[in-house]
């Protein structure tokens, strides 16, 4: 398959996650435990990825997988990464409103880039830096809050402490995803084999939050194991499928595309989501969501056209003083 | 002087002229007739231009004066293309708003990126159309109504007249300053020559305005020439002078730079006056104006910065398949 493909349905999946998810709720509420989906979610990923390795060990050559213990290690570290940004996430709602919040999310556009390029030592022209600004500055502009809105906090009135854990957040998030691709780029291994490490340290980690949460509550409603699936409906099996899936994808991207495939996909998932929430739920089309997706779309094309569509070629622009230079080259 | 000197005083120059004319209002109003002020303005402009061509006369080689009746009969064009386009301007405005007739103003900077293509067939590279089109995408996100507004109308819901007559405004607006340039460029006549040829006209029309108004208001207040300095203090006269002094620096630009040079002038004057209003007036800064700002200096960038100070050169990022015709290049 081929990377645009796959990006092109993880951005329609994620998409349908937020149109589902809104479809799931009740009355404005979630009758189910929200903090179970995820969880069926890595277990579902676990399961199918187990199936495909399986699958692959019966053909010959067998894949490769490292089974040593130095390797094994690395894979909890997202999780574990995650864990620490979904507590960042917490304190950094205690300071500012949620559409502040919403709006630092869009900074770890940014700071994947930047991670992307420090620590996995990926080159970006100058023209794809300025692509990845506007694709967060794009999804910001869709998000500005409309004229008539019911809540009306300036976004500068938050207390400093909350931005400062917005940009760790926005860290934290770009952290974890360079990390993943890192391991999945760091050897051969059969992306199954992958999948299936990442993917129980994620039910692990998953499960251990149902438990603390548990704890908490003092066990009022029973275990977890026990009202697991108390609410569940069709829909709210579609969102786990669905949150499953998607996981699938990004690690496929994580292997054979990167970073920034994901954050193209994904944002763009933003956008299309705002688009069917005018037509399925009647929200009121804004002039900022038409901007925000022109602006997202330049830096779409920006970021991936092949530079010789964008300018003229380099021998018509070259400085004179180099152009004796230029005719071996022909 | 360099274009982009020029260019950045008519920035400085613009931006002042939003500031002084809210200065020179009096309890929300103009103590003076606002229409005087272009009048003015043109005939500040035609006594300078008239002295640097009396100097330069005097020099010899003398300047270049196509006096040819073939020639100075294209002068009055620029002069009447405003004059239709202030009454669409108004036509416009019985249909929409005035916020959505600011939005579409914007429309302008495409128009003109239009027309200069088709009517002085200049080429643009794709990187400098979506460069304009940031450009204008920009300016109109520094413009989107904020939360907590009084006036809430929607951008999409005025008659599809209002939008009809907003797009040819945005065209003549455009029309005149390609024409402007077509004139400027035709032949090497002397810039000061061309400036009292188009001067006069414009003298003479905006003379001609401030009659109608006249007979429009059947001599109530008697005629023009006895009341022109009713209410003028010194700030209406900066303004005038400032008026003045941005129409001969728009003039010189069309001459030496083109009409993007100027439209990208007088967009930046646009965001450098909300900035200054923010700081002048305690005006609240907004989360859409600092999106704007960012989206153009992008777009300044993509459209002015050498290619290949933005992407790699071609060299380094051909298909795969040429790669062996890339050996003896390195």
């Amino acid at each position: 398959m081929r990377w645009y493909v796959v990006a092109a349905l993880l951005t329609v999946l994620t998409s349908s996650q937020g149109i589902l998810t809104t479809l799931s709720q009740s009355n404005g509420g979630y009758k189910y435990d929200y903090a179970t989906v995820p969880f069926l979610a890595e277990v579902f990923k676990l399961l199918v990825s187990s199936v495909f390795l399986w699958r692959e060990m019966q053909n010959s050559p067998p894949p490769k997988m490292t089974m040593d213990w130095k390797s094994v290690r690395l894979y909890p570290i997202p999780s574990i990464i995650y864990l620490i940004h979904n507590n960042v996430q917490f304190a950094t709602l205690t300071y500012v409103d949620t559409s502040t919040y919403q709006i630092m999310g869009n900074l770890k556009i940014v700071t994947t880039g930047i991670l992307f390029r420090l620590f996995l030592k990926r080159k970006l022209t100058n023209l794809q830096w300025m692509a990845i600004i506007l694709l967060a500055v794009g999804t910001t502009t869709s998000q500005v809050k409309g004229c008539g809105e019911a809540s009306c906090d300036s976004f500068f009135s938050s207390p400093i402490q909350g931005y400062l854990f917005g940009a760790l957040s926005a860290c934290l998030s770009a952290l974890a995803g360079v990390y993943t691709e890192f391991l999945m780029k760091k050897n051969n291994d059969s992306l199954y084999w992958q999948n299936v490490q990442l993917y129980t340290f994620g039910s692990i980690f998953n499960m251990g939050r149902l438990l603390m949460d548990d704890f908490r509550s003092g066990f009022e409603e029973g275990p977890w194991w026990q009202r697991i699936f108390n609410g569940y409906n069709t829909t709210t099996w579609l969102v786990v499928l669905n949150l499953g899936t998607t996981g699938l994808l990004v690690s496929w991207l994580m292997k054979y595309a990167d970073n920034i495939v994901k954050v193209y996909a994904t944002s763009m998932a933003m956008l299309l989501t705002m688009v069917l929430s005018v037509i399925l739920f009647n929200f009121k089309p804004t002039v900022q969501l038409f901007l925000g997706i022109i602006i997202c779309m330049m830096s779409l094309h920006m970021y991936f056209a092949p530079p010789s569509t964008l300018v003229d070629l380099p021998l018509t622009v070259k400085p004179v003083s180099e152009s004796v230079s230029e005719v071996p080259a022909e």
